[in-house]
């Protein structure tokens, strides 16, 4: 993780006073979950989309959960990414206090590998949505990419960007040569 | 259900008050979870303990979960018996408010067969505690009756009540013949 | 489904010409797949979002598929609601072509009950994102309210009406009483 | 395992004379699920709960288990904590002949990762109760927590122990910073 | 059922005296297991082996299936056939209390379709046996062959038998056509 | 099935002398599969493919399994369809004993619906090859599919009606209007 | 597995010419296999029951399975262990080709852990029985049990050896101390 | 992979410009996925047969897809082996775009052990055929072999080298020895 500068707004964040111009919170129920959703912030830094991280657990803290998913919208939060394992409550719980979009991503857990943690957050009841992504670091990635493509929505900016991160990827992929080089 | 006589501590609960002597809390996610958790509630009147019933929503009445829960204690509730379907978080949350002890039960979901329903309640994280049961009506009864023996610890009358249900189960299968008479 | 208008927005996209302010599209695999994905077409209505709904097979129609999801940005689609059943590659294909939003819905399938229509649609590669709903009509509706909730981020209108949806839900949930009236 | 006292109340149990005042037991069916259920005991120990940690056997040790669990309430038992792993007979066989609460751990097994000791414990007939928990060292934690809720129902001074031991949670919970510091 | 004499020998054992020559023990842990297990009955009365059917639950009777199992071999039982749903641990405690063979049958169960009963019995720890078979009727009448077959080790005449169903059972798929006829 | 005809080819392969020139097997291991393996003979019809018949049940006549696939190529065939149920071994074992490509049907089977046939028809070991399809009627179908396009490989009259299939494949979905016709 | 004398009754199995009197074939798809059924081995030789241990593949060597299977009978087999992994045929198809009593050990497979073993081993249709036991090692040594009850129904020193293994079996149990000693 | 001559077609059909007279091309949707895929290589190598291998990524690179399926037949390719893992959309969508026959083979994931690969690609809707193999390595080159068999139906002397092939493999498993030697 030496390339990734989390400086700045995470810090700030941490810091207990919320920053001015998070766009997007990751949160997650322990930091044991931190080597997952640190792919969801690695993307937001390469995007250059501000955010803010949390550990915020939805069975040790819900006082914390529900103040953080009450005020996300008055806090100008335009998507929160939100990874849990195993009986993966918190991303439904966020949903339900809030109706800013909430990205789930089920972190792989020790026993069942993580079909668990897709299950508790994929299943979610009609009227309170979560969107879900694949377990573990893809879906971890993958969501911050979704709430990218969320904001990109109005902004021309950031839409060039990922429009640039999809060709680059494609080079990359037409660029491969078998069998692999290293 | 016509034999349940849902009078009294019941009607009482739903009124909006809440009873005073109610020793164990039965709540479910929504009102179609009723014809399941129903079998929790007639083994409670079975044995004579006093109860309420209610829904309460994880995902659509937060708060209410939260109020429900954290005045649990001190309305001197002895056990809360919780059951949900899909993504269930009710049991896994109210757990998350007191200490007062929680008894899950996977509803049946549609598509998973409560596969789901069993895995978001009983894979809790370690620190919050869901005393689980099996999906659906035979794990209302069991919930039900696990309640009564958690009571029991502290009442006589409901041990013998238990020991004399034991012992009119054992009989009644004792007196089976095969093939069966129906 | 008779108290559904699917007059105006939905009779036009058919048409073959696409309307002109369509702001979400609901793609699904196979006509059988309509009775689910009308659980998102009737929160988009009654939200009063405009909308296309399509058949487009990744399989049978991938070339309208490449069409589609490569013409949507510029049609000014904000997000792609897609739902399909097996070996579902409907959303994760879409979402290969465009940077627009995609929402995944798995669509219940006659042997495995929706665990492969559930696996083939979340499990995405890191790079493509699809966001995923529960499998069947809860996964539909509530694919409708995240797309409803994507667009309230630049839209104060939706977002009060899905404040006041919440509110609602949360109303009809309080209102509930124990046996159901039914 | 070093900072676990196993001396006093164990000590003595397993002497074959059982303690006096033992308020919970907990068996296991092989001694190699101890690195499990000490999760369990470790609990209990640190509530100051008494204790008796015994390998009974379903399968190899039946009559031991009939008298273990026969003799349990006049022993003065609360609960009985009772771990196994694959085709987990344990818990419900104890369940079978007591009517103190019985709870159940699934412990982890080799080719099916504990979801065949899940299986096995959670999905016990009406009549018979078992309280289950997670797969594996969470799920042994949180019977011993469980245990105790059951415990403070009598008993003032665990109960406070209990707020205590959560709040203590929430703090860490709390005081956690990402990336997490070690 | 109406071609099924129940005459004779499981009169007899139902009637409380055990019969005196009786090769097989057929037990299940409810009546309602009966129309799965009946099937193995058939079998054995196929063959002219002599059997004894009882209701003996593994969680409501432990006694009685500690006695049942204890007095096998001394009865001269060469097998017993014992079906169980859910969390099934008939066949697993009756092997853990003889040295009988012991021929489990995985009741389909109703959430989970007898993989429940499926991994509860087959899954024995080393050192305590149960052949197991397919869930539901085709595992019943198949346990009911592997007796006869393992009867047959010691009676020519059952071989014989046992060839020539064989051989009518290798003949009647011969004599398919397709499509079927009726 | 009134449209079918099963006259010509089938009819004479059923009556025992195989026919010429059929170019496709089918086989099932029960009349019970008819229903879902029809489905490839339909297929084959359709695209005018010489074909045969046979129930072959790889338990129950394991003498005519390998008689059966042990003369294919010598009798032409170009590749053999397989489908059954449960611990479906027909298959496999048609696999073992013939080079002609077999393609492998798992049929639904009642308690595990078919996830058993899967497995045991896709999981085999390097060295003998299944060429699988989906669970049931789809798989059967695209089973009669693939054995067209196998053969296509050296007809171009079969390739152009498989193009034609496909352009009338695309062309019915193009077709389809939302809601539903009918 | 130092401790294994393979001399006698094995040598002189592989040596190509069978064994005069063994009563058990222990038979397995794959050498790689010999680490798991080597525990059915131990047993039997614990036990001091003649068997032959060969390698005999349903796929690679189905004339020899034939040829192994349908004289066991006549070789005065009294039972035959099989093994097998993934779409583990084996089983199965001994069972097919002969009456003697077929014991199924799934072997732990790489992908899904065995879980296709036991299915493609335990779902036998009817007609044909498989007695199956756990996945791994621990079904093979219960297989190798299994199979020694069998031949004790005829052999009143076998049923003295097994009685005292179930009690030394009992009494390693008994003396167990918590926590382990080493 | 030292003794695997990768020089030749496939250093060929890497440069960019395709080999003339490619027979099977061997696509995978990353080359992390080579380590598997190389396995369907060494057997085309070995029978002597013409491919190429490529990276083609269904998510990543969708025009490369349709391109590369499209063109398959007129450049004359006689099937396609496509391996993909996770939500594994490669095969499918090749198979949408081509009537070459396309073999799947699902890559192990980490998360789900290719159980989400495998239902991803055969769990194919009618119409749009993908023959499946196992997940993995064994898949992998039973990929090939299945190739091989589709080349052998117009190739005598591929015919011969499979029977040969099969020869060898019986012969092989003949002459092991139990304890395994090394």
């Amino acid at each position: 993780m030496a390339k990734l500068a989390l400086v700045g707004l995470v810090a700030i964040a941490q810091a207990g006073g919320m920053a001015a111009d998070v766009q997007v919170g990751v949160v997650m129920g322990s930091d044991s979950d931190w080597p997952t959703m640190v792919k969801a912030v690695e993307v937001l830094e390469e995007f250059g989309v501000s955010y803010e991280a949390k550990v915020v657990s939805a069975h040790r803290t819900p006082d914390l959960l529900m103040e953080y998913a009450g005020s996300a919208m008055e806090r100008g939060l335009k998507c929160i990414i939100a990874g849990a394992g195993g009986a993966a409550h918190l991303p439904g719980m966020i949903a339900a206090s809030t109706i800013v979009p909430v990205l789930g991503v089920p972190v792989r857990s020790k026993a069942l590998s993580g079909m668990d943690s897709l299950l508790s957050i994929v299943q979610m009841p009609k009227g309170i949505p979560v969107a879900t992504f694949a377990i573990g670091e893809a879906g971890a990635a993958n969501a911050g990419l979704s709430a990218v493509s969320i904001l990109a929505n109005g902004d021309e900016g950031l839409r060039d960007k990922l429009l640039k991160f999809r060709d680059d990827q494609r080079d990359t992929v037409l660029a491969k040569t078998l069998p692999p080089e290293d």
